[in-house]
């Protein structure tokens, strides 16, 4: 390929950073594919990674050693992050998400690429330089959003199920009380969905009463495996006894008494 | 804010396209975000364009009128493709994913970000300009891809379950015959969740006879609204009597006699 100018490179660079975060990329890689020096390459990521960081955009990491090179942490800019809650409670204020039982239809906002994506960016801030191994999910409402935290974070992503299917070969599968209706629930793991002695996070829709978050711990206590942060788009703080207590939320909500509505506001994280 | 450097300012516009993929962005959103003319912008955008082009990473296109502005859709290389699509192979042929019963584990593939988004690129790419309104599936493995997928088309996903869950409000259910066992299942789907008269392509991970691909026909007729494309990872050719006949996939399967492995080769569609 014959060469390229700094403007046409540093686009590549953008593109490929920002599709592969918190990926640990060679200056090879870049230097190969763009046909420039590694000392141009560094030039051209030195610009990059100003713009992104004065934007706001994300960072851009450098790691020394043999197999260092580059890599991207997603941001987003602190208005951003607190005009994307501020639309979430007004999407959640709308009366007629309230369904018989009182419950909040909020899979349309769970299922929609664009809230998915934000929120995700927003909750895997919390979690870079952790450690974490693998983030984790019940089915089904929070696999979009779980998904989107472990693609920012670069890790896999390992989905708990209500049942055992005959595709996932051996399984884990531990009874757990439910935080909100005190019903006895089941969870069920494959038993190759993750390595011993891992460390996970637990991302999904809501946070009630905290049970499921608990069954977690116990089902990751089969696998050797530790919970260490819980990261939620909506905390009902309507339920005041949790069995968890350390975790992060977007926005917060109460239900008002007789079907009244909603109580919505961003969270102290978001703030 | 002061100047930017063109330089700055392509890695600001690549950035904000490729994390929008398919959405309509007007120049005055780069305009105002980057202190600079629309003049200068349009020539930034043919920086980017010209580039993305070049290395397969994607196009730009522009949509011109009072609501226009430009779109980002992804692409990728043809040799990464093709190699994509071996190295999906060669995970496939590992004996120990053979579960009893003669399953094959694919949970770990299909939870991997790093190979969903490339796989998501490869299977959206046929679905740009089709109108497509939204990404259906089933739970639950196949739920990460069909995100990817629409988070592309920049389209909601929409998530068929088997079961009626209180939090979705009024729900249709339908029953059909599972192709492979020729058991009746049921799925379920929120009335909210679509509106009347759209267009759909549903995404999975594997497609053995077509029969949930039948039953989501089906499903999405009480709907009033037709399947108009579908999309697997893994296509299992040694089932050959199949409900469905136009689909897509990257690779093709088949499972041996006596346990004996399988016989896995890349799909026409990649090559």
């Amino acid at each position: 390929m014959e060469k390229l100018s700094r403007n046409s490179r540093v686009v590549a660079i953008t593109k490929i950073l920002t599709e592969n975060p918190n990926k640990v990329i060679g200056l090879n890689k870049f230097s190969d594919l763009l046909n420039a020096a590694k000392s141009t390459i560094s030039e051209d990521i030195v610009i990059v990674r100003e713009i992104l960081e004065k934007l706001q955009m994300g960072k851009v990491e450098t790691i020394a050693g043999a197999a260092g090179g580059i890599k991207f942490i997603p941001g987003i800019e602190d208005e951003s992050r607190r005009k994307f809650a501020e639309e979430i409670c007004e999407m959640l204020k709308d009366k007629s998400r309230i369904v018989p039982g009182n419950f909040i239809y909020v899979t349309d906002l769970m299922y929609d690429p664009q809230i998915v994506s934000k929120a995700g960016v927003i909750l895997s801030s919390e979690f870079y330089n952790k450690g974490v191994d693998y983030v984790v999910t019940v089915e089904t409402k929070g696999i979009p959003l779980a998904y989107e935290v472990a693609r920012n974070l670069g890790i896999p992503l390992v989905i708990i199920r209500r049942d055992n299917k005959v595709t996932e070969g051996s399984t884990v599968t531990i009874n757990y009380v439910s935080g909100t209706n005190g019903r006895i629930q089941q969870m069920s793991l494959s038993k190759r969905s993750m390595k011993p002695r891992s460390k996970c996070i637990f991302i999904d829709d809501f946070l009630r009463g905290g049970g499921t978050a608990q069954g977690i711990k116990d089902l990751l206590n089969e696998f050797e495996s530790e919970l260490i942060g819980i990261g939620v788009l909506i905390d009902n703080i309507g339920v005041t006894q949790k069995r968890v207590d350390e975790y992060i939320s977007i926005v917060q909500l109460r239900n008002l008494e007789d079907e009244q509505g909603l109580e919505v506001k961003p969270s102290n994280f978001i703030l």
